[in-house]
């Protein structure tokens, strides 16, 4: 396969680095955040307001958009970028994460899965085969092969079977997709075993994926555990490869996984934390919700310039929460994608100016998590 | 008072009129459509998009804003417009409306009016003078009496006694109000009996109010003797006052409004409906969750410019809904404020062209209501 992927520095003082990605729809500058469009929208936000937000490439999950609205509908459309209004890169997630927590009645063997749909009932069969057509006729950028995702505490015996079977598929997926410019990356299993990970990481890596993702993280695993495996895997990982962290996390996950070398990450937590009502910021969440903030006119974040901030005080959102308004959780989710997005920046700045632990050092004596 | 509002022009053929409202937050060209924010935000949309769909005024509610958060909090916050980010101008609602059709356990006396809230069954107390403070400490541009709002049916005998007590907390509210620049419309009353319509006209237009507004109509009656009043009652009022008409209504509704001379709408329908998935197209409303609409690649209405129909198709939308996401009826809702915003406007130029019932014609031939 071609050469996507291009370091442009490397941290002195760290395994972080600035690289750029080159996909069908435009390069992305990593370490790269994508916020999440499960089902071909990100949630409550407009794609008018991604790109405000200075969002790059977002995240699709094939999974759902196969069980709703169809494939058939979306290639009609002409694809799910002219579907969703979304130009710049995209990237489908197979659904593996989703066929193995969502759905119901599963049957996994070698040449797939077999489940039925969790809107319906209906039952449906997936193969690495059918995932890779799927992604190819969506017409993502990245596309992710079909994978078995086990959930912590798993036994040994079973996360090697999945690994080996995650292997198998990954070959499949391979053989399968065409040379048509969208990329595929390999995904790393082996739940939190250091020499199941290593086994997979060399196997998977032999293959010449355009890119490889650490999956099986944030699958129930204590923290000190997650950081283990996401040390182990990034250390391994060829160098010249970009390195998804799937489905994380914090900005302190995010600012600890970059330190490590990690160049992709995608989390609903901005969108999800802020339908709920709390804000990220500068200093730690904000629960704006709270009635400490009913007289507040500060905004969310006094050093934040998305638009909910340069415009709305905490005590007009807080009334929009009370009053069940769509615009409240709009305004919070719109923070914090900027709120992440903006992270984003300031870690690449930071990179490019060997400054990277400096960086990191500041961001964490401000934000307090709790 | 002042001369806050002058006619540009008449139209030759019918009653329509173009005029200009002068208010503390700028003017407004009259026709003109209210979108309404009842508790200090348009159900979805925000103030950016209000501007760009072409919103020129809104209208807020003084009994909800008064309940949740509370006018001390607005006040603090430097009064609703700062509020809620919206620096044209606003029509507060006095909230008499929904005292009578919301509240708990009411109390009418001449004093005014005792009432439990609908969110938490506090009770409460409403005169004529505190809901004037309640609009001036909101600073809203347009203010609205105190009124008792009665329901059809009901007995001539109660549609009188409510209708005198209307007026004589009109003349209450004009003694209480400050010479700050907001101005008050009086309310006619007198349910659908034609002689308490005229009595009601008479003696409020003798208290000199800065505009004039038709109460008590869309509270249960039929069509046709809906008309009969806004006829009655907009051929007696004085030609060189603003005239609105309260709560009103559909695209026909209004253009059958406009031609017997009114000036001022809010309606809930757009964005109610847009929040249901029903959009106002020049054809006619279109249910855009219909199965029909699944993988139909047109916008809502091919002859609107607005972001959800410059970007997005009919089967993307559907989609949204059907996945229950926000940016559907996000969208539906724009969509719906830009065609009555766009209706206003086209109606202002046929007005201002003498081309009024051509356009009606047209426009009827299109549309077809269902």
């Amino acid at each position: 396969m071609g050469n996507n992927f291009s370091i442009l520095h490397k941290d002195k003082d760290s395994h972080s680095r600035l690289g750029e990605l080159k996909t069908l729809h435009g390069s992305v500058v990593t370490p790269a955040f994508m916020p999440v469009g499960t089902q071909g929208t990100v949630k409550a936000i407009s794609p008018k307001e991604l790109e405000e937000c200075g969002a790059e490439m977002i995240l699709s999950n094939a999974y759902h958009l196969y069980l709703r609205p169809g494939i058939e509908i979306i290639q009609k459309m002409g694809g799910l970028h002219q579907f969703m209004c979304w130009q710049r890169p995209i990237l489908t997630d197979s659904g593996g994460y989703q066929v193995f927590s969502l759905a119901l009645l599963r049957k996994v063997n070698d040449e797939g899965v077999e489940f039925q749909s969790h809107i319906d009932g209906f039952k449906h069969f997936l193969s690495p085969e059918t995932v890779i057509e799927i992604q190819e006729a969506l017409g993502s950028d990245i596309m992710m092969p079909l994978d078995e995702c086990v959930h912590y505490p798993t036994t040994k015996d079973y996360a090697e079977v999945a690994m080996e079977r995650t292997l198998r598929w990954a070959r499949r997926s391979l053989l399968k997709k065409k040379e048509n410019g969208q990329l595929l990356f390999g995904i790393i299993q082996g739940a939190t075993y250091s020499d199941l990970r290593k086994e997979s990481i060399k196997k998977t890596t032999e293959l010449d994926f355009d890119g490889y993702s650490i999956g099986g993280v944030s699958v129930g695993e204590p923290a000190t555990l997650r950081e283990e495996v996401i040390d182990l895997v990034s250390n391994a990982l060829p160098q010249e490869k970009p390195r998804y962290l799937m489905g994380q996390g914090t900005p302190c996950d995010i600012i600890m996984a970059v330190e490590k070398g990690i160049d992709l990450f995608d989390c609903v937590i901005p969108t999800r934390y802020g339908r709920n009502g709390t804000a990220f910021t500068s200093q730690g969440k904000l629960v704006v919700r709270n009635a400490a903030y009913s007289s507040d006119s500060q905004p969310l974040d006094k050093n934040c310039s998305c638009y909910a901030c340069k415009n709305f005080s905490r005590a007009y959102i807080r009334h929009l929460f009370n009053a069940e308004e769509i615009l409240g959780l709009r305004l919070v989710s719109l923070h914090n994608l900027y709120f992440y997005l903006e992270l984003m920046r300031k870690i690449r700045d930071a990179i490019r100016n060997n400054r990277f632990l400096e960086f990191k050092k500041i961001f964490l004596s401000n934000y307090h998590e709790d």
